[in-house]
């Protein structure tokens, strides 16, 4: 992007205008099967109400972050949300706690953690198995809670274990004296020793004390789980506390509402300064009622569904088109609610076959009352989105678009 | 733009090569209308010569500022003649200058106006309605004649008044003491008193020179209007002078000639230095006489066509209609001129569904003599041209396409 949307053209943001809901199908796109006649989960899947919905909309690709890239869901949705996703990064550390749910309290940063075997060497850590031969998240659990017993904190700075699953963990270091900007303990290689961890750009006091703190608490660690079977020393990655990024109300002049259910995603629209609603259960159906109850209440509403992204991520074909269907299934209590515009896509592509997150183009679909070029033809699948109106455009793109079917963008220039 | 084509690729652009028309059809890109069968005006007009152009020409789309952004005809013009519209901005007061037909002096800045009613508060002016309830358009012309004969000049600086339309006018100041580098005297809001216009950036005395002249200039006309039925006071916005612009000339090395009878379109043609063609009537058949007895003097003509901007701006589908079948009448005989290559598109779309320039892709068609790769099929609309072999540019990108097919770029690099 070369230049930044919302800052060079922020004079012709409105404040008013249609209400807009984002519907992201995390993971949607995907790519051909050959076990499946040569289709896609969205060619495969039966999707009436997509296809009517796609008949009357505007349709096309976007490209998460670049061409050829593959994005972590920070990424994606930062670029989806009109952030440049190269320039605001979420680092790992707030991303695994707000993963499992945690919220950030001031002054908090976390790391990113991995239980690994390890011996002693002359007071140096060397490391033998990183992964700690991917322990059970039990054996994990079992460790934080030993951990979190007997080390609360270090020259002033409160410490927390939080497990994740299998060798991952997550810890909180709370203080107003540190600072993010270090590197990591992780040497990323069997037989290296432990860091003290780099200092990143000037010295300063607040870098200094983390780094300190951080390898201070592995010979701690170390020395507490001397003897341990399973794992004797821990290693310690994207130290970060929750980033500073222009809030979403800010940056697009809408009140926003986050539906979503999964921890990251509530994670990140919370970094984002967007209204997270409150969901008990989680299913499309409840997630729906919020939307209708919260209609009047805000402007733009980012609805997430997890479902499409958990099944190619599987490597599940089936699994994948079954939670396509279902969405579809859902979709016209969705457009009922009669939204002003309508958008429908993915913050990446995670086709089953691949069993990952891919750099394929994902699907788009904009449905707007007025304004709108209708493509006029054609499904919502991946082939058909290519000849779209819309094009393939980048993901950063999205949310000026629809400002802009909403009425929300004023005359540049005279 | 990443960066700028005509800077960065300077070595390699010639002097020599083929002869280039540009038609801009005016507002030329719609969405489809219900009421005409689902159709855009280009897809519902009978257009049997650009038919036959299309399918020997490449077609495309392009995006005059960026996705979403609706663009006035400064930045869309500036665009299409390969100028970042978002550094090179022609401000409102000057462009409203050209609007009327204009010639700026030198030293001489414009201010767009609007008379007001207004009410006066401890030597403060109050706005009351920022439109004076719209008056017509006589009373304007009577108002600006009253205040040209008892205001001159203040300080040394020259000042007139021209009536625009309705409540709005245009008013020069002319020194060689004072910069156009300051806000507005417009507080945009009812309620509001007018403001002496803030100084943009670092103070200078030619900055404070022009406030404090503009300001001293509506306490003077309040006084002058005091008591008039319509109107007491004026709101100035957008001062400006004619902006210092890279001169198309010097910047593509092309010799140019416009052909526009729209008083803005010839202005800002002049500002970019181009020679502007004497028109007497205006018509299409005039403006290709004057293509034809001027092809040999110049390398470049822009020919600018007004009409299907009008209609599209009235909200009138069948009048947008015409005025496209109605060029496609006269292509036959710019056609036979034989430019080298010939490009017809739009500066925006206006779509008569939307009675204003919207964001919507705008059709683009070029043909040339050679180094063409033909599309083969397709009519010139909306749909056919997201199919076409350009695909979907940014405005910026057409010029160095032109020049390219002209044959007047050189090889880059080894």
């Amino acid at each position: 992007m070369a230049y930044d949307f919302a800052e060079t053209f922020r004079d012709i943001i409105k404040t008013e205008g249609g209400k807009i809901v984002l519907c992201v199908l995390d993971g949607l796109g995907g790519i051909p099967s050959e076990k499946f006649g040569g289709k896609t989960e969205l060619e495969f899947a039966k999707t009436p109400n997509l296809d009517k919905l796609a008949k009357i909309s505007a349709k096309g690709l976007h490209i998460p972050v670049e061409f050829g890239v593959t994005p972590g869901s920070g990424p994606s949705h930062l670029a989806i949300f009109g952030y440049d996703p190269v320039k605001n990064i979420i680092k790992r550390g707030i991303m695994e706690a707000l993963g499992i749910g945690i919220e950030p309290e001031a002054d908090e940063i976390f790391a990113r953690g991995n239980f690994a075997k390890c011996s002693v060497e002359n007071g140096k850590i060397k490391v033998l198995d990183r992964r700690a031969g991917r322990i059970s998240t039990e054996i994990n659990e079992k460790i934080c809670d030993t951990l979190n017993l007997q080390i609360k904190e270090i020259d002033g700075v409160r410490i927390k274990f939080y497990p994740v699953k299998e060798h991952r963990f997550c810890v909180s270091f709370k203080s107003n004296s540190i600072s993010d900007e270090i590197g990591d303990t992780d040497p990323q290689k069997v037989g290296a020793y432990i860091r003290k961890p780099e200092i990143i750009g000037e010295k300063t006091e607040q870098k200094e004390k983390i780094s300190t703190v951080a390898y201070e608490l592995t010979l701690r660690v170390s020395e507490i789980l001397k003897g341990n079977e399973y794992a004797q020393g821990i290693l310690l990655r994207g130290f970060s506390k929750t980033p500073d990024i222009q809030s979403f109300e800010e940056r697009w002049k809408l009140r926003s509402l986050a539906i979503a259910s999964y921890p990251m995603y509530r994670g990140i629209t919370k970094i984002l300064g967007m209204s997270v609603a409150h969901l008990s259960e989680g299913t499309l159906k409840e997630q729906i009622n919020v939307l209708k109850q919260n209609f009047d209440k805000y402007d733009f509403f980012y609805f997430h569904y997890k479902k499409t992204d958990s099944a190619g991520e599987d490597g599940n074909f089936e699994a994948k088109v079954k939670a396509i269907e279902e969405f579809d299934q859902h979709l016209e209590d969705i457009i009922n609610i009669k939204p002003d515009v309508l958008a429908i896509t993915g913050d990446h592509s995670t086709p089953s076959e691949m069993a990952g997150h891919s750099f394929h183009p994902v699907p788009l679909l904009i449905y707007s009352k007025s304004r709108i070029f209708q493509d006029g033809e054609g499904r919502f699948t991946e082939r058909d989105c290519m000849k779209g109106v819309i094009g393939t455009i980048y993901a950063t793109k999205i949310l000026p678009l629809l400002l802009a079917f909403a009425g929300r963008l004023e005359k540049f220039g005279a």
